[in-house]
């Protein structure tokens, strides 16, 4: 890949940046193969709702060029759909795919699929860009973002969800600089939204999440900005374990508290976050950071990837349709 | 040292853990130097307020038998005094020993000094007992306690504090367990509570920081108690970076938030908050994890070492005189 992106669908085999080796090395991967792609989603060398997304889609259609008849390929796209519990956009591109060959001779399956996840990966990438538009309007000139995890070019097919919206803010002379909380177990926080912010030339300054209510307290913060893996119907929000808190304090400093998706990851058939489901990680993730022990060998650990943040502490959603405001009654 | 404890004073030298090898190596370290103790304090491999406190009272004494003259000797003291910035207890600990030997003559220091420097030991070991006997009343049978850093042998001479209330809660049969949070950046909590409660067979369970939220959400916990670096005469309360986070989720979610603290942190000529200092430490801290670098070689880092709780979100302060409910205004 030249340009600087995440990923790349050149027609016959999907690129990636492998992100669990970033910031230190700059790895892309290049495979034909869709059991690739599930590892990888798995292992998080691809992560983010919306880069999963197209990733399954591309997945999709590689399983049918692996194995062109309809038994073995439902079971792959089983294991595709499957891949992680919490993320929504999987099942969500699987069953666009499958739903654009209902009715079709099974001899034009890979042109159907093909022009359908190519879909999916272009109305991404415009996606990010609507969203950035959008999510500017919020931010005031010379203003500092508190932002957690990762949702840049790794997370999408394009520019991503509200680290998009921070780029085009920066690059708009807007948001003047940002804080980024290190998102402890995996570090996408340290590793590669710093990495990404360097690359771009933002400024952009890293904590512990241990110290957001310090950032907070000395008055640092202008606006809280970061995006969702699962947004249920009344507005409660998955997203990467860290997220809760954040917004529980950005409530108590009055801070603005924005949530940048696309509608892909509004689950309508959740009622709220009581019914999306928590991943639990394995607790090796906690017991050592990049490698190293942290702990005793035999620590027991709590584990969740994801925490829900109640609908009421979120400001407003930045979707790529535009802005929503409270309250939030979300259906199709 | 033969007992299971974190420091331990021979009336020649004083011997301690050496903290930031833990928990994979046990090193003791026995000094006569002073300015071994302040590089170890420094160096958190010594840290806690009664254990500062303590080990600068020894310091003070090894100062004075190594240059037995009062010039050099204030210089060493002053060293001693200003080895961090935030714990009240250091110049608490030193000014007792000063005041003890006001208009003695300097051929009686040694002896006076010492006398002192034990006592102040002595009291702290019997301290934390106090503080253990007062907290265990909050306690209700089979409940589950979180906490965060450090707070029981390593940061006293005895028991320690929050830790000791937990560590006689579990003896007694009334603490079910206790979650701790990593307390990045140095995991006081994954490196040194956990190995503390396996040593001593209290069930216990490692979160990263960012994930105390969801903890909280999940109906997990009773009760929070953890200590405190110093202590305002409001009530609002310096501790380690993450504290605060804690405080704000334990408010939103009506779990009981405690500090268990004696009475020598209390820094009654502070008014609130606003007048504590909060030290900044090394960028170096956040950029790596246990010497494993997390991000990019020039990232610019946020690394307060505290931050403050106001007062109003604490329950209760537990000292070795009892217990304290708000409104809280403590004076001499």
């Amino acid at each position: 890949m030249d340009e600087f992106r995440g990923m790349k669908w050149d027609g016959t085999a999907l690129s990636f940046l492998e992100q669990t080796l970033l910031p230190e090395e700059e790895v892309v991967i290049r495979t034909v193969d869709w059991k690739v792609i599930v590892d990888a989603i798995q292992r998080l060398a691809i992560r983010g709702a919306p880069a999963i997304g197209v990733a399954a889609a591309f997945a999709t259609v590689l399983a049918w060029r692996e194995t062109p008849s309809r038994g073995k390929w439902f079971e792959a796209v089983s294991n595709i759909e499957s891949a992680r519990p919490t993320a929504v956009n999987l099942s969500w591109a699987v069953n666009k795919l499958m739903k654009s060959i209902e009715g079709a001779e099974t001899s034009e399956f890979d042109k159907i699929l093909t022009g359908e996840a190519e879909k999916i990966a272009s109305d991404d990438e415009s996606m990010c860009e609507d969203i950035a538009k959008h999510g500017m309007e919020l931010i005031k000139q010379d203003s500092v973002a508190l932002t957690h995890c990762n949702t840049g070019i790794l997370v999408s097919y394009g520019i991503g969800t509200s680290f998009g919206v921070l780029r085009r803010a920066h690059e708009a002379g807007k948001l003047k600089e940002l804080y980024s909380c290190e998102a402890r177990p995996l570090g996408q926080g340290s590793r590669l939204t710093i990495w990404e912010s360097d690359k771009l030339g933002i400024p952009a300054t890293l904590l512990c999440d241990s110290a957001a209510g310090r950032l907070m307290q000395s008055g640092k913060v202008d606006f809280v900005m970061l995006g969702a893996d699962r947004i249920a119907a009344n507005g409660d929000t998955a997203n990467k374990v860290g997220t809760f808190n954040l917004a529980v304090l950005a409530k108590f400093h009055n801070i603005p508290f924005y949530v940048a998706a696309p509608s892909s990851t509004f689950d309508l058939n959740t009622a709220d976050g009581d019914g999306i489901p928590v991943e639990q990680r394995d607790a090796a993730e906690v017991k050592t950071c990049r490698g190293k022990s942290v702990t005793i060998e035999n620590a027991t650990v709590f584990n969740p990837a994801f925490d829900v943040t109640p609908s009421e502490l979120i400001t407003a959603f930045v979707r790529e349709d535009g802005i929503v405001y409270p309250p939030y009654e979300f259906c199709s």
